[in-house]
Parts: C-alpha cells; sequence; structure tokens
C-alpha cells in the first residue's frame, strides 16, 4: 500500500495497519467468523464481545507493563487525559494542579476549566530545548501539587522528558502523577512500572490503530469520578456499550507497535536524519535538536517563510506535512510549544512539523528534500522580488 | 447475511448495516479509494476527512430535522447525555434537574452526580404502564427545574413518551429539556424541532451503524462546558481527533433508518403480534402493553421464571435475547424501569426483552415462539417436581 500525496504526518494520525484492519474486519462483518455484540449481553455475541474485549486489554496491559484491570479503555487520548485531570480532581479537596507548559490542549484545558472549581494551576517552565525546567520544576515541587501532569514526548519538538525521576520526585510529597504517552507509545520506550506513575494516557491511531479507542492507564489507589458515568464498564470508570472492533485493534497496534519499536526507531532516525542534512544545507532552524527527541519527528523553521504557506506549497507538491500541531491548527496561533521554549513569535510562524512512520521510504524521504529545497528557494526568490 | 443464534436483542446492539460498512471500508483503508487523515490536518488527507466528516454531520442533521450546526459528535449515546446534563449544568446556578424514573443510567447516574455539586434531584415518576405520571409532572414543573431529561422511547419496555408536549411545558417556565432518543431513532417519528427539546441524544450503534459514535443535537441558546476539552473540535464541545470512519457511517446508518423506517415498523410490529400471541398462550405478563409502545420491542416475564435463567436456556436453544437491559445487566437488580412503574420485585425478575431488527425473519420468529414454548414447559415441570 503506498499513498499519494507522501504522508509525512504520522503524529497526527496513522493509517490502519494491515495487521490491525485484519483483526477488526470480523467485527465489522466484513470477515468471517462475523462478529459483532453488545459485551454487556449475557449472551454467545455478548460473551464474544466479552472475550475480545478481555484479550485487547490484556495486550495493551502486556505492550506497556502494566497490569489489565489497570487498564481504562476511552474513545482516545483526549478523553484520557481530560478523565485523569477531571476525574481525580473531582475526588480530591481543590488544591494545586501543575501541567508542562507544552502540554497537548486535551490537558491544558482541562487543567484550566479546574480553576473554576477552585483549583489553582501552576503551568510548569520549560528551558529553550523544551525540557522541563529544573528550577521550575523545584518550584512547582515547592507548591505541592495535588496532580501533575508532564508528557512523555511532545507531539511537535518530539522531545521526551525524564518522566521516570520527575514522577518520583512529585510522588514524595504526594502528588498524583499523571503521564500523557500518547506520542511516545511504539517510538520510545514505555514501562508504567518503570515510569513510576500513577496513570498514562494512550491512544490508537497514533500507532497503526484505528481512531475511536484509547486508554488511561490507572494506578487503582488513585480515585476517580467517572467523566462518562451510567451502565458501570470499565470499572465504573467509563460507562457506554464497549467499541469493541476499536478495542481489538487497539490491542493489535499495541503489540505491533511495541515489537517493531526498536528496529522502526533506527531505520526513521536514519531517515531523519536525511532530512536534517537536507534542512541544514537550506538554512532551517531545528527545534529541540540538542534534546532527547522521538526518532521520527523533525519541527523546524525557515526564517522569513510562513509554516502555513510551507505547508500549501508542500502540499500540492505532493508532501502532507503539518504546521503548529494538527489538532489545534484550526487556531493561527503559532505553536505554543515553541513559545514556551521562548522562540521568537515571528520564528515560530514559520514551523513545519514531519513526522515520519512505518510506511515511509527512503526514496519518500530523498523526494521530499528535493522537493522542499525548490520550494523554498522558489519562495525566497519571491520574498526578494517583494523586498 | 444470517446469524446463529437468532439474534433478537436489537435495542442491545445492532449488526453494522453492509450500505454503512460499505461506506466505512475506505476510511478502514479495506476499500478503494482508500482514505485516512486528522479532519484537522490543513492537507489533503485532512481536507478528505473534514469533508467526510462535514457530510455526514448534514445527512445525521438531515434524519432528524435539524440543522448540521446543532450536530455534536461524540462517541456514542451514554457520552452525548453525560454532555448535556454536565455541560449544562457547569454553566448554570445549581438548581434542580428532573429526569423520569425510567432513565436510562448513562441519564440518571449523571443527574446523581450533579447532587455533589449542589443540585437537588427531582425523579418523574411513571405510572404502571411506564408513561410519566401527569401529577408528578405538575409536581416536576412547581420545582421550577433547570434542566429536564426524559427519554423519548425506553430501552427495555419499548414505550414512548409525549416528549413535545412535555417539552412545550418544561420550557415555558425556562428549563432546558433534553430527550434520550438512542432506542427512537430509527424505530420512531424522530424529528428535533417537531419535538420542540432544547437537545437530544442519538446513537449509531442501534440503528445498524458502528459503535464508536454517537451525537447530542442541541439548540445553540443552551450553553455547554465540554465534557472533554482540548483541541476545539465540535465547536469547542467535544475535542478529540474525530473518528471519521464511524462518523461517516453514522451518517448513512442515520439515511437508512429513516428511509426504511415506516416499512420497518409495519413489519416488525406484525412479528412482535405472533411473539406476543405466543406468550398470552402460555400465560406471560407482556409489560407496558397498554401503552404506546415501539414497534420492535416486548418484554415479558412468567410467574415463577427467573429472567436470567430463561435467557441462559434460551440463549443454548440458538435464540439470543436480554434479560433487564443489557448495559446494565452487570448488575443483578431487577429492571428499574419495572421497579419505577410498580411491578412486584419477584415478577420483575423474570423479566425477559425481545427486540426485533432488520434482518428478523418472520421464521426466526416463528421458531422461537415455538422454542419459548418448550422451553417454558420444561422449566414448569422441573418447578413443579421441584415444588
Amino acid at each position: 500500500m503506498s499513498f499519494a500525496p507522501v504522508y509525512l504526518d504520522w503524529n497526527a494520525t496513522t493509517p490502519l495497519d494491515p495487521q490491525v484492519r485484519e483483526a477488526m474486519l470480523p467485527w465489522l462483518g466484513a470477515a468471517e467468523p462475523i462478529r459483532f455484540g453488545n459485551a454487556s449481553s449475557r449472551h454467545e455475541y455478548g460473551r464474544q464481545a466479552r472475550a475480545a474485549v478481555d484479550e485487547a486489554r490484556a495486550r495493551v496491559a502486556a505492550a506497556v507493563g502494566a497490569h489489565a484491570t489497570e487498564v481504562i479503555f476511552t474513545s482516545g487520548g483526549s478523553e484520557a487525559n481530560n478523565l485523569f485531570l477531571k476525574g481525580a480532581a473531582a475526588c480530591l479537596k481543590p488544591g494545586t494542579v501543575a501541567v508542562s507548559a507544552i502540554e497537548h490542549p486535551c490537558v491544558r484545558e482541562p487543567a484550566k476549566q479546574l480553576q473554576r472549581t477552585g483549583w489553582t494551576l501552576k503551568e510548569i517552565a520549560v528551558d529553550a530545548h523544551g525540557v522541563i525546567d529544573a528550577a521550575d520544576w523545584g518550584a512547582t515541587l515547592q507548591a505541592k501539587p495535588a496532580l501533575v501532569s508532564v508528557m512523555l514526548a511532545n507531539n511537535e519538538t518530539g522531545v521526551l522528558q525524564d518522566i521516570a525521576a520527575l514522577a518520583a520526585e512529585a510522588r514524595k510529597p504526594g502528588a498524583w502523577f499523571h503521564t500523557d504517552a500518547v506520542q511516545a507509545l511504539g517510538k520510545a520506550e514505555l514501562d508504567f512500572r518503570a515510569l513510576g506513575v500513577n496513570a498514562m494516557t494512550l491512544s490508537a491511531h497514533k500507532i497503526g490503530g484505528p481512531l475511536g479507542a484509547g486508554a488511561l492507564v490507572v494506578d487503582k489507589r488513585v480515585e476517580l469520578a467517572p467523566l462518562i458515568a451510567g451502565g458501570g464498564q470499565e470499572r465504573g470508570l467509563r460507562s457506554g456499550t464497549e467499541n469493541v472492533a476499536a478495542i481489538v485493534g487497539f490491542g493489535v497496534a499495541c503489540e505491533r507497535a511495541v515489537a517493531h519499536r526498536e528496529t522502526e526507531a533506527q531505520r526513521l532516525a536514519l531517515l531523519r536524519g536525511e532530512i536534517e542534512t537536507g534542512l541544514a544545507a537550506l538554512g532551517a532552524t531545528v527545534f529541540s535538536r540538542a534534546a532527547q527527541r522521538l526518532p521520527n519527528t523533525v519541527f523546524f523553521a525557515f526564517g522569513n517563510i510562513d509554516g502555513e504557506t510551507l505547508v500549501g506549497k508542500l502540499d500540492r507538491a505532493g508532501f502532507a506535512c503539518a504546521s503548529g500541531s494538527a489538532c489545534s491548527s484550526a487556531q493561527p496561533e503559532p505553536s505554543h510549544t515553541l513559545l514556551a521554549m521562548g522562540v521568537d513569535p515571528v520564528v515560530a510562524r514559520g514551523a513545519v512539523r514531519v513526522s515520519l512512520g512505518r510506511m515511509t521510504t527512503a526514496d519518500d524521504v530523498a523526494r521530499f528534500v528535493a522537493t522542499l529545497s525548490r520550494v523554498v528557494e522558489d519562495l525566497r526568490k519571491l520574498a526578494s522580488v517583494a523586498g
């Protein structure tokens, strides 16, 4: 399977992995043995659905070093992040919630919403590389936050945080520590136990799984109120008829993403290196290059070239990449991640993200670099004529 | 396509309609033209995803007489019900929330949760037929509720409420009126404007659509806080990457369910009549028979026969039906709907629900009636021996 245009936006979403699809098709009535059913039903159809959900739960848990009973299926990463923040806050007296300045909006926005119910929001600063700022982290700990959320890998820069160290420090004074690991799954090592976090968010559609499935992996000591209350599914923490097809796909996707992680990481790091060599030749700024990053992500900008314009030109030339982050690209403001890193807003407006994935080939990358060079030179010529 | 065992639990969930599946498969990479993408991405893949979501939104809106801008896609009915109750409550001063005693748990539980934030819960009583009790409705209006939620069709009895009349009365003193129309869609006439409600919940998987998609259709005058905050999708009311495949399927399912509603209603009412004739011959009690009901649903009990036992016997004999409601059947308590109707708990424990759907045939029904007779007679013999 190949795609035209060339897809270089794997951090936004991914095409379905063929083996994931194969596992899902019976649950969509599109392959034998045809399956469907409400997993709460007490008849043959229901029991088959329940068994499939249980099997998927075991796969997801195994992929991230958790117990199956710690996996709460949700409709995706945004819901899981909201469930942790609002669900835990609802069971605590209002205190301080600390989230990093570079979190995805689905962590930042619920954290802001908590302010209306008496919570104090502490935004944890990052340094120029996009890594949690040591001094501000110290100040955060002194504020004795009840809830802390720091993402494992940033969706835009790809920067990895030392979550194990942060979690160990935050938990000492009694915080519940959560990490949004949506972008890390399948791209970085990920072990719930080793990280020592209380809760962790996962999403299927970033790793070759379907849209519509995610999970909050959560330590049972954390008391949570459900965001979606009702029939009592998922240990009463997430009601609603289980999306069996998507959950089955999520299980297989986790298994495969983890199995192929190391070889893919090496392969994609090399391809990204090719892109970064090309970017250097063109005089681009690569953000967070000095930090530990995901192997598949490069976030860059050219002076005097608007990111939206560049992405539009690349799109018309047959390459799909992102300006800012996909989920918030309806908003025209420059990337909040870059602003938090102290990047000049003018430079930040030039930001373009290229993220590679399982189907990205060396040929795709070579053609991308050549096209990028041509497009950038054209835009520079136009700018010099206009100037 | 036929199923074994015979599926008689269409109110719990439904197999995917073949035309719904056909529309979804490209979005799962399983049919040409292969499609995928994050609908927020500003490249070709993203634009295709956005166009597909927009088209589905128009289909859903058209099917229920609403404007496309009034449709907020969610992960399903449970989320939509929670979004209305919690989302509207978050924008109001605590007051009275009134929900009927026979609501699905995904309305009753969030209403109960609101009590923790200062709200008063008024449960609206029903009469012996399962219809909103006129006197208690009057008392409800006197309490001047800020939020009212009454389901259009009950999932267990199939009883229809006169929502247009209730909504008109409740809105006079200023309540926001919501109806859970999950079971009504495709089985009863459903027009958002004609009902005069402020909000209405729909679900895809009850009408031949996929799991993972539902909607809150909502009048824009109702202010809502998002349950899932983040990237700002769905007019800021439901963040999270849109589940394009499921949303596309939901759109087609709505269109088809509405197009076939009248002919299916007539066909299924006749088939249900066959079952009720059989039940009468066996001396069963049919609940809510005197009320206006969905044409596909029959809820009944035999004296001295446990519902769970009967469902188990029927399952082994090749017929899948429900005892109590599927979503809450993990709980062993008798149906709260029947208890609210004043049915003796001993009788309520005998309750079995049969719900028919698009693939139910006259032959299925004839064989079901014959098998039910045999099973009931066997159980009665056992009981008389044991007695």
